[in-house]
């Protein structure tokens, strides 16, 4: 079952807790092979791997326009009208991340200012295996199409060589992405990322992944960008008497169901809704499709943590910075203030993280593993790069020159020096 | 002698180009054991490697009120009057970078946004070594500091076991950091990640720093957020016959005394241009303090690029996504729409390089290798986090309940559907 800590028990589990080792020598090494191979040989390499990890190679790896309309008479129709409508809540939330390029100064003399503009190309990472996601179709595609991304590029390997899921065919006509190709794993991300005669490839490239393709995309870090290396799933539920045990279960369970390393906490000053969510989580547990997941990953990594007041539990939760954080707790926009780091934040009674995973529009890809401290969800800026300018004129150089040319002597580069002089000397 | 190209010839070279491996793998094994000894051993370990690499252990590691009041003493007036006007310039343009938490939505029954957060502990690394930057002090601290970073540490090795040079004192004094520490190397990498009895850990590392440097930030990463991985520095001009063959001279220049791995390029449709640039090469070099490195770096690494126009010329510079750009043109700022990527641009022909690297404003830690294609240079934004919110009401949740199940079930995640219909039924 589910342990219970003091807070003060919790803090020392914070503090013993090792930092999160991401490295996996053996994924590394296969991982490294991989990607030279494919970045020598391309499609060759390519087809060699599909061949050895996925069993079988697609005719063709692009999805054709035919396949992609297809896809749509094999989804139900009441999962393409929700998904739809959290699309068009994902795009509206996103599309307010949007910034326009700016000038910081623009005297008679001197302007200056920065550029946004889009990466152009983008590949969108989306793990086959047997449950398909939709959600992460949208989550990943939809910020990078509304950021201007010439060329949206999503993978996702083949079900036994043939098709990829019309779920998320259809997820991915929604979001807007420009092409699907049936490719995954370590060679999915190393073709991505130096090309090959079919694949093309991308400065960029976000998306979950198994530690295959997190080792890959640390590997090939530098020559693209890549989002995050993601760790597993976790959410803090800071909640008191106004909460209702069956919804604190129930988030925990949630959370819970993802992985048996997922982590899920509550952390509140009621030892009354302690004992009613521990009696919550037996319950519905025990009619859950994915109870065995859900009880182990509870019983080894989540808690319910007794607090002496709120203002403890907030101060737990900011040491913890969980990916996800609900307050359920009444007047909840008035606690705000009190959080420092968290990737995404559920408000009050009625705000499970689930509508959040889906739907309201927030991002569902976030910083774990505590990198809330420093990290952020992912959100229209990962698919933009500003780029700074400057102006000088004549005079404004002249000015500026004297103290330009002392600094760059005390640094000892008189390259930096005459760069000035030269253009004020006849 | 620096090497001339053909547009074709040069885009060849792009493209054979090998991608640069960041990996030095002596540097990295003695990363590893050095983080992991520190990370276990704390103080004791870090005297150990400081006396192994540095020679010598300062009496205390951080610099102290009175030593910080007297490095004022040691720096000349003039240096510290042009550090301040340059402190000035930085701070004006980065605080133009300051963003407020904002809403996406607040109706009656669904309110979400985005909140900003200052990173609360950020460490900012800057070499030891013959020469001192000031300048990458101010860089790399003044964005910290305008962003609300509580505690702005710097690190620096003690020269001789000793002091840190003045000037760079004075610059942390200058951009407002908060406590300067006399460790170098892996170890001070180290020890700002996890933090010892004697020096306090941080969220995020920012600065240069040398391979081993390099290696200790990748190998931290993830448990602490880092700017980026460095490679040698680099500037590309496109001029035509309005520029002066001086001014460029003296900017390739600039930009290859660094270091002999630093890329120089002119890209321009004039063979004129070409040939007076090359014969002003000779001249300047031959005064010029660093002028063997400064050599080498021009003719390994270097070129003159003869374009058909200026519209190839942007094309190659695209396809290049320098980390510096200058535009020697008439009418530089209408070119800027040419422009897709490249860390940060210099218009016309009195905005030397130079300028920005030390004085204007914008920041001079930028991308380089063609990571501008997909990566920004450093900015406010790299001190501050975002963190998503969301509430919902009980009747919004009612009219998304059925999308959200609908979307959880196909996933397969029947808790998360739960999550909902448990907060609707009695």
């Amino acid at each position: 079952m589910i342990k219970t800590y003091s807070s003060s028990d919790f803090q020392q589990l914070l503090s013993t807790e090792g930092q999160t080792s991401l490295q996996n020598d053996q994924a590394y090494t296969v991982a490294k092979e991989v990607i030279a191979d494919i970045q020598r040989d391309k499609d060759k390499a390519l087809d060699k791997y599909v061949e050895k990890f996925d069993r079988a190679v697609p005719d063709s790896y692009l999805v054709s326009e035919e396949e992609r309309r297809q896809a749509w008479d094999l989804v139900d129709d009441k999962t393409i009208q929700a998904l739809k409508r959290a699309a068009e809540n994902i795009r509206t939330f996103h599309r307010k991340q949007l910034q326009e390029s700016k000038f910081m100064q623009h005297d008679a003399s001197i302007i200056s200012g920065q550029l946004y503009r889009a990466i152009e190309k983008v590949g969108i990472y989306v793990p086959g295996g047997t449950a398909t996601y939709p959600s992460s179709v949208l989550m990943n595609a939809i910020p990078a199409v509304l950021a201007g991304v010439e060329e949206v590029v999503m993978v996702s390997p083949a079900r036994n060589g043939k098709s990829i899921s019309p779920l998320l065919s259809v997820a991915a006509d929604l979001a807007g992405v420009h092409a699907i190709y049936k490719i995954g794993g370590i060679q999915a991300i190393a073709a991505l990322s130096y090309g090959t005669e079919t694949i093309p490839s991308v400065d960029k490239i976000v998306g979950p992944g198994n530690a295959y393709v997190a080792a890959a995309k640390s590997l090939v870090y530098g020559d693209v960008g890549i989002d995050m290396i993601a760790g597993p799933s976790e959410v803090a539920i800071i909640a008191d008497e106004s909460a209702d045990p069956r919804s604190v279960a129930a988030d925990l369970i949630a959370q819970a169901e993802h992985d048996t390393k997922a982590r899920s906490f509550l952390l509140t000053p009621s030892q009354n809704l302690i004992e009613k969510t521990k009696s919550e989580l037996n319950i519905q547990l025990d009619t859950l499709p994915r109870a065995s997941i859900a009880k182990q990953s509870l019983e080894d990594k989540g808690g319910l943590v007794l607090v002496k007041n709120l203002d403890e539990a907030f101060d737990l939760s900011n040491a913890l910075a969980p990916e996800h954080l609900e307050v359920q707790l009444d007047n909840p926009l008035s606690y705000l203030g009190k959080i420092k780091h968290a990737g995404s934040i559920f408000l009050g009674h009625y705000t499970p993280e689930s509508l959040g995973d889906y739907y309201a529009g927030p991002n569902h890809v976030l910083p774990t593993s505590g990198t809330a401290k420093f990290a952020s969800g992912l959100s229209v800026d990962d698919f933009i790069k500003k780029s700074t300018f400057l102006y000088y004129t004549k005079e404004a150089l002249q000015e500026a020159s004297e103290d330009v040319i002392q600094i760059a002597e005390e640094e000892e580069l008189s390259g930096h020096a005459r760069a000035v002089s030269k253009r004020l000397t006849e």
